[in-house]
């Protein structure tokens, strides 16, 4: 169902959920969308997850948080449309907004050694395209981007480089949660830390990012895969993905480390930080392996926050590193992942706790924060 | 000249600079050795470097300072006698002390992953030989040994997995210095952090394990070495070994790391910090480029201080290690550097500025405190 667009048309109009404002719930309105321009694409979102990041910067906790905005980057979608010079996309394709582009010719993207493409960063923080604009607006208003993603829209706009072009057979439905939250727990074992059969791994925090921390784990073939969370009620399902261990840190007499020290005779080979709190980073460093142990960070602090440790914990060998969006380039390796969903390496219907209209969407971030729901997915046709 | 020990003797004496308590110089005094046990090897110290870890301890500041004893672990030596058992060196072989023993049987030995041999920590931390007992005495006074070496005795005793045996043409002299700082400073640039042909590296603080760091980047290819010291008398040295760029912090406007980040576009491949200031090992960590930046910790820093950054920085990209003793294995790699030095790839005469006898060991303290000195090198026969 193409959109018809007369000559001379300048933009669409779609529905969106809008920030007005840090702490605010969200407003459905009717938003003016821009049609591409130079290098930028015209997507109709079919389906979007609702993520922490989501919340977080919605919160006003997020010193980069711009308002007014259109929330939402874990998307899947179909291009309507493409702007002058765009050739890696075309209408009819399905694809996954990338917040972290791949523009394969920047610094960053030749190097081999990182996936932060920096191509659209500044502009991308200011809430604003490539050109240093909106395309979002109502009433003249502008209304920032997000993430440079804006999922919480029946139509976004997005640069070329911020796509990746997938299956068109596979449920953008469900493999909309590979644009962020899969993909980034899954990635940060499987590319960033490069987990090897027989490894042990800890993994503290048992949300999204968590879970598919574990679901990497066990493609990797880790021995062991131990949990960690304060809320036992995720146990059930972090067991049926392949945690062989889950802890309840409130529930012993001994700092997590050193409990986890002590089970695993020394210390895991990795551990993986999914939740962005400090404390709980410095903990996943110090109950990895002595010689050797890397931890990888994963979940995002607060603004101002710091970790900390003895540098002992360093000099004796363990290794302390991050990981964003998995470690994955979006554009070159999305694709390949989503294959390996299609081919049932792995499933994502377990994450998918609520499905809800966008209208329903502040109650998606309710039931986040009273902690009942893995993912809402939200169906843009409901 | 072999010993001459007659039957039934126990032990035999020794002068040796013996460190009665923290913060007092050495004293001179004439202690019992005894005659090495099972697995042990009696060796004769020809000389040994005076290191920042030896002035560390007897400063107090060590949390595992223990007294008396006798300090000194950058020697070397010959094998005088063997225990019961000792099978890798014989009477006559050059040998290199090992703070860092090297069983080879042991869950880190076998790893493949690390250089932390753990066989006889425990006992070597507590300033006793493996079997729980010191073989230092003066008047039946048990002496400590020091880090498992001792090296500031005529006669030291130490266990056989903590002995490098070292080609014998090699200047004892000279090659005591590859058993703590020049290996530990190349080796961190070289084994930990594997730097490579054309990378930028930074160096924190040019003493003698900066100035190793400095060799090994420029052994490795290194296109930018930028060497770091509120000290600008070390300069000159630094660009002599490889520096190719000298910064003092004191000097410039901005932090440090802004500065380095600037100069290089970004920021450089790798860092290293020589120092043990745990606001410089931030400073470390931070002048790395996003992305890929790797920064090494070598430093030993006071009791209890701690590290400190914003996750960002890792989430990010940058990584941030430790490295001890150059992440060398002393019987397996030490002697490789020593034929490396024998071939001419690197010198050791440069970090040598003063001789001097075992009598005059307080003095090497002085000028080290002083910041006179690189290395001062005890030979034994003086």
């Amino acid at each position: 169902m193409a959109l018809d667009i007369k000559p001379g048309q300048e933009f669409i109009k779609s529905k969106a959920a809008v920030a007005w404002a840090a702490g605010e719930p969200l407003k459905m309105e009717e938003v003016e969308v821009q049609l591409p321009k130079k290098g930028e694409v015209l997507v109709r979102i079919v389906a979007t997850g609702v993520c922490h990041t989501d919340a977080f910067t919605l919160s006003g906790e997020d010193p980069e948080g711009i308002f007014p905005a259109i929330l939402g980057h874990e998307g899947g979608g179909i291009v309507e449309m493409v702007g002058e010079g765009v050739t890696s996309v075309q209408v009819g394709d399905h694809v996954i907004p990338l917040y972290t582009a791949e523009c394969r010719e920047c610094k960053f993207c030749t190097s081999g050694k990182t996936n932060l493409c920096q191509a659209v960063r500044e502009t991308q923080g200011k809430g604003l395209m490539p050109d240093g604009t909106t395309r979002f607006s109502i009433n003249g208003q502008p209304i920032f981007h997000y993430m440079g993603c804006s999922t919480f829209s029946e139509y976004t706009v997005l640069p070329e480089i911020s796509l990746a072009k997938v299956n068109p057979e596979a449920p953008l439905e469900e493999v909309c949660l590979l644009g962020c939250g899969v993909t980034t727990g899954m990635g940060a074992v499987l590319n960033t830390a490069k987990v090897e059969k027989g490894d042990t791994v800890a993994i503290f925090g048992l949300g999204g990012i968590g879970l598919s921390a574990i679901i990497g784990a066990r493609m990797a073939g880790a021995s062991r895969i131990i949990g960690i969370d304060i809320n036992e009620s995720k146990f059930d399902l972090a067991k049926q993905l392949g945690a062989t261990d889950v802890i309840n840190p409130q529930s012993i007499d001994v700092p997590i480390q050193e409990y986890i020290v002590e089970m695993t005779d020394g210390g895991v080979d990795y551990s993986f930080e999914c939740i962005g709190n400090v404390n709980v980073m410095r903990q996943a460093l110090e109950c990895c392996h002595k010689g050797w142990g890397e931890s990888v960070i994963i979940g995002v602090a607060g603004a101002g926050q710091e970790i900390a440790t003895r540098p002992f914990q360093l000099v004796t060998g363990r290794v302390w590193r991050g990981s964003a969006f998995g470690g994955v380039k979006g554009r070159s390796e999305l694709p390949e992942i989503v294959e390996r969903y299609m081919a049932g390496e792995f499933g994502l219907e377990e994450f998918i706790t609520h499905t809800m209209s966008l209208e329903e969407v502040n109650h998606a971030f309710d039931l986040m924060h009273e902690g009942k729901s893995i993912r809402s997915v939200i169906h843009m046709d409901r």
